[in-house]
């Protein structure tokens, strides 16, 4: 089998560049030398270990594809843009018959799986790629089904710290939420304790310095009313490799479903986990 | 409903101990004033908060027990004795029809199971009566059946404490390697580090003083090849209350199979975790 070809769009972005990274280093695929960008992006061109890509404004991805479909083989599409394009792109994916990895979170999340399910061309759709958590996230989330009421008189805590620059609650915390209610700890999701302060995150949480500008840290701790008993869980991310590393395996995943010829189909990361 | 009738054998011993006064403080049991004991107690009566209760020695069983039969209506009996005495404990209630929870661990488990499955009453065999533990422990079995190598490429180390005198290393900590194993971690079950000395207990682990004769903490750590990512899930256990809280759930599930009519059937600490 040849080395799968994978255009990376949402270059310069991070987690983009995270994947473009990925994918050029490493010899099952083959990068191609272009990216669909967004309208506030002025650069033309990108480096990714001094591999020049080529950065497709929104004005020419139309005729920049039609060419890229004709000089190219069959390629996958990975998409690390932005929540308001989620929408524009997986629709100019199916027109063109792009199978996709969305890794781009927010947008309509009900009308990209329908343009999908509507299209002639399977999409791997992951707000999370870090294959770990998502894995334990499905572990709780048995636990909550099989065991309802297996924490009940436990008291949680949530907390969790991100780069300074992220406003807004964890959405993996959030998710674990309604999982713990079910193991019956009453606990809303504004009762999460969220750290977005650098010297707190370095000294308290001993995060490392080159890591508070990019990292992802929750705990999950259960004590007994009686306080005799204490569960703990934790996942802690530092960078992005591991969601570059998910991608991958997503693009992996994908290229099967494609061979094994799905359309219209839509994948999770539980998929690729169960998968793989 | 009546309050359920409870014989708890094994007192003088520590959990024994415990199961009696959680047992006799809680108003749906009824605790009965007799213990069967082994032939090295030379003590003839326990109290438990202040309640009497006899210690019946291994020749006067049989007596003892028709008589408690002819004059108590239905009980359930709880097991915390020996290893050495498991079997024939189990062979005796069997021969009385006297529905019981094994919470000694230990001696011949397939004979134990075999026993039951040829009598006429049913039982709980549990040898961690802890639920949650129970729980946490199906939660990774589930991870590890249904995505194999989802940690594949991380290293796992495994810490346990517990009090001095347990020269063993923690059976639950041995049953969660095969686990991680699945996992896609090679490790093998003497790389669990055991610890076992007091003041490194006190002084490195926060083990509270009056806990260091009595505990059961367990953390289990996985870390990816590039170390950007650290997973950790640790139960730490306090006393002894919990497995007495476990085994009050099992006899209660116990009295609800019986009333069903259950016969020669076994039930393990996930039956009673899914029931309840």
């Amino acid at each position: 089998m040849g080395k799968l070809k994978v255009m990376v769009n949402g270059l310069p972005g991070n987690m983009a560049g995270v994947v473009a990274r990925q994918i050029y280093s490493d010899d099952r695929f083959d990068l191609l030398p272009h990216s669909l960008t967004g309208p506030e992006i002025s650069a033309t061109e990108h480096t990714v270990e001094g591999f020049n890509i080529r950065l497709i404004d929104p004005d020419a991805r139309k005729a920049a594809i039609t060419e890229l479909k004709n000089s190219e083989s069959a390629f996958i599409s990975v998409d690390y843009t932005h929540p308001a394009a989620v929408n524009e792109n997986a629709q100019f994916y199916c027109n063109h018959s792009l199978p996709f990895v969305m890794g781009t979170t927010g947008g309509d999340r009900k009308l990209l799986e329908d343009t999908v399910a509507a299209s002639s061309i399977p999409a791997v759709i992951a707000p999370n790629m870090a294959k770990q958590i998502v894995g334990f996230q499905a572990m709780v989330e048995y636990a909550a089904e099989t065991f309802p009421g297996l924490f009940k008189g436990y008291s949680l805590q949530i907390r969790e710290s991100h780069q300074e620059g992220k406003a807004d609650t964890s959405g993996t915390a959030k998710a674990m939420v309604k999982y713990f209610n079910a193991l019956g700890t009453p606990f809303s999701t504004d009762e999460i304790v969220m750290e977005r302060d650098p010297a707190i995150q370095k000294a308290s949480w001993g995060i490392p310095e080159e890591y508070l500008a990019g990292h992802g840290w929750h705990t999950y701790t259960l004590v007994s009313d009686d306080k005799t008993v204490r569960f703990e869980f934790s996942h802690n991310v530092n960078g992005r490799e591991v969601y570059g590393k998910g991608t991958l395996d997503a693009v992996l995943y994908l290229s099967e479903k494609i061979s094994a010829g799905a359309e219209g189909k839509i994948y999770t990361m539980i998929d690729v986990l169960k998968g793989s």
